[in-house]
């Protein structure tokens, strides 16, 4: 009999959302009339941009022509969709990013977990504790850790915790690492990174010759002009991260699925023979081999994003949902929660001061005012009594959510 | 500083398609006039079906909207969508296959080769010679090889020579293997399987409790109705095959990205501690975790390829391209070419008579009659000597192709 990958026998039984969602249809079977409000998963719920409709319909248009027809589209995603984001997302901030360190997905789930494939198990690794689930499974799935711990930690994963304490700054690790996750502004946190802490990162990494895993999905939300919106808004940052962007909170594309690595030429990793390889070689061959490029029409409404229009859309889709943020934080505030996050990122951490577990926490909410969170705990043990409350709903949801839960207390 | 996966520097320095794109751009510079037609890489240039394009434009009107709009879809694909393929692909052709066997993917060459990451590096594989690069390239990406050997074989694989002596039918490996890549109509050398031959590997199979990779990507272009479509036509794979299809060949969707797995939920496969672990649910964990899904409006584009119009646009779709390869086939015929392929799929395999490898051979066509073909030893050492011609162009191409062609010999 064939053998498979023993390593995902060490995942734990479910992933977060799953769970929720089962709890919140067992709460459903008993109470069918509940009018349930969901701030869990981090989906948005307004409609695509119509710069990105028009502008896929046309390219439907196209497809329907033979002179417009598209067949299979470079690997690392078109030349004129990976001009416009190496200008406007990278050069016109100062950052020296071209066209060819862009590769066009289909996700940053994807890309962050594919990262993987090219770089050895023999690497350290860091991520924050809480963290993105993603970063730690992949790397479970990879067999790049030892088993999970009591505790629910896994062997051989540096955790680096990120609490009120730290202001959700997760301070240098004492030891050499390897290869570091950053996410900011953060998920699940929503804290934001200034410039000088995103420094202390790169000239860690450049010291101790890491890579930087830099995920940036949220970047959009960032309100303070002075803001790192780029780890590449850093010197040496070149020498030393791999960025993550995504359309899907941006732009509302989570059904439609864009976003981009950004890998600079300039990385180099060692071989087992200690020679030194260029990390855009080993992902561009990856891609080439096991990818063939994002549909011709998503890459287009993607463009579409940077037009005039697009940007005056996505500006008010962010400060929609970012006025939805506020909300949550004022109102959660004046019932004595402590609330963190939410001025750069449409997510709120919220800790409930009577010391509740965060399932205990999320049951709380679901039963008494039928609010659906995502329990802290489920990003990792240092997110234990927290619950990530999300902005990606409509206002009635979140004033309705808001009073609801204000009222119980 | 960090390490590296050195397993992708076994691979040969250049894929094929880039290789010959490369040849193609190196004449061009010298005969900037040349008017150069592609019968290379397996891409279709007719337009998008209009059932396709009306169903994708609607799926962008209902995203215009707070009702309509879809974020974040099952991972799997949505349930219509699944339910369609099982009906229409499986259950109508006497096939025990459900919507929950059908992942869908944005393409084969990504299931395929992501396929591997559920899989242990222990199993014995094997592969025909030749072969389609990606099921390959994506085993020695991942560790599972060894290194190539001067004649182009990677030790630890085993090859399976199809030629026109077998008849471009393998026979079974005589020891045990556990996975096996099979691809009915095969790419590249367009032979078809008889149901006989596939109950041959599906009773080896059970037999030695081996895993059989079947990519039907081309399965749209089978003429006779009376050979199997599916391995799950043949009693007993469900217990031992997983199979691959893609809309790219049958709907001209090579840029608009869609295609599915289907996974049988009896297959099994077993851990490092001798249990069974079932091949499904460590897909659908591989998924939840690596992969966001397919564009919500990709899918509704890939559902209309079943609806009446659809299914009337694609049958025409495919006698255009079939009636192509029957004019490849017969012109080459007329001047003494040996000929194979092109009955049941886009594919016609030739032979030169004179002797030439198979980049001579290339490079003569190339430089004579400016047609572009793909040498047949870029899939393996058993296709040197042979070119292969896909029939996906115009028909004036096709025919001023074959006209340059015989007007040589």
């Amino acid at each position: 009999m064939i053998s498979i990958n023993s390593n995902y026998q060490k995942l734990k039984a479910n992933y977060l959302f799953p769970a929720i969602n089962e709890r919140v249809r067992n709460f459903v079977d008993t109470q069918p009339k509940a009018d349930i409000i969901r701030l869990g998963i981090g989906d948005v719920t307004k409609p695509l941009p119509a710069a990105c409709r028009s502008a896929m319909k046309a390219a439907i248009d196209e497809m329907g022509t033979v002179e417009g027809f598209h067949g299979y589209g470079p690997e690392q995603g078109y030349g004129w969709l990976r001009e416009t984001i190496a200008y406007h997302d990278f050069q016109s901030r100062g950052c020296d990013i071209s066209s060819d360190e862009i590769f066009i997905s289909d996700g940053s789930k994807c890309d962050c977990s594919n990262m993987l494939d090219i770089l050895s198990k023999n690497n350290s690794i860091a991520v924050t504790d809480p963290v993105y689930p993603v970063y730690v499974d992949s790397n479970v799935m990879a067999g790049h850790t030892g088993d999970i711990s009591s505790e629910g930690y896994y062997e051989g994963l540096t955790y680096l915790p990120i609490t009120a304490d730290n202001n959700f700054i997760a301070s240098l690790p004492k030891k050499k690492i390897d290869i570091i996750y950053l996410c900011f502004p953060n998920n699940p946190t929503g804290a934001i990174a200034t410039k000088s802490h995103l420094e202390e990162w790169v000239n860690y990494a450049l010291k101790h010759g890491s890579l930087i895993l830099f995920d940036a999905a949220y970047e959009a939300f960032i309100q303070n002009p002075d803001l790192p919106h780029s780890i590449f808004e850093i010197n040496g940052a070149q020498q030393c991260a791999i960025e993550f962007r995504s359309f899907s909170k941006t732009a509302g594309f989570t059904g439609t699925r864009c976003a981009f690595s950004v890998i600079p030429k300039d990385i180099t990793g060692i071989n087992h023979e200690g020679n030194k390889v260029k990390i855009w070689d080993l992902w561009m061959r990856r891609q080439s081999t096991k990818f063939n490029g994002v549909s011709y029409i998503v890459q287009r409404g993607a463009e579409a994003i940077y037009s005039a229009e697009g940007q005056k859309e996505i500006k008010q889709l962010i400060n929609f949902y970012m006025t939805n943020a506020a909300i949550i934080y004022k109102e959660l505030e004046k019932v004595g929660f402590n609330i963190y996050g939410g001025q750069h990122a449409p997510y709120v951490w919220v800790k409930n001061p009577v010391g509740q577990t965060s399932w205990d926490f999320f049951d709380h909410l679901l039963k008494q005012a039928n609010v659906v969170g995502t329990p802290g705990s489920g990003f990792g043990k240092a997110g234990e009594g927290y619950l990530r409350l999300s902005a990606f709903n409509s206002r009635i949801n979140v004033e309705t959510a808001m009073n609801r839960i204000t009222s119980m207390y």
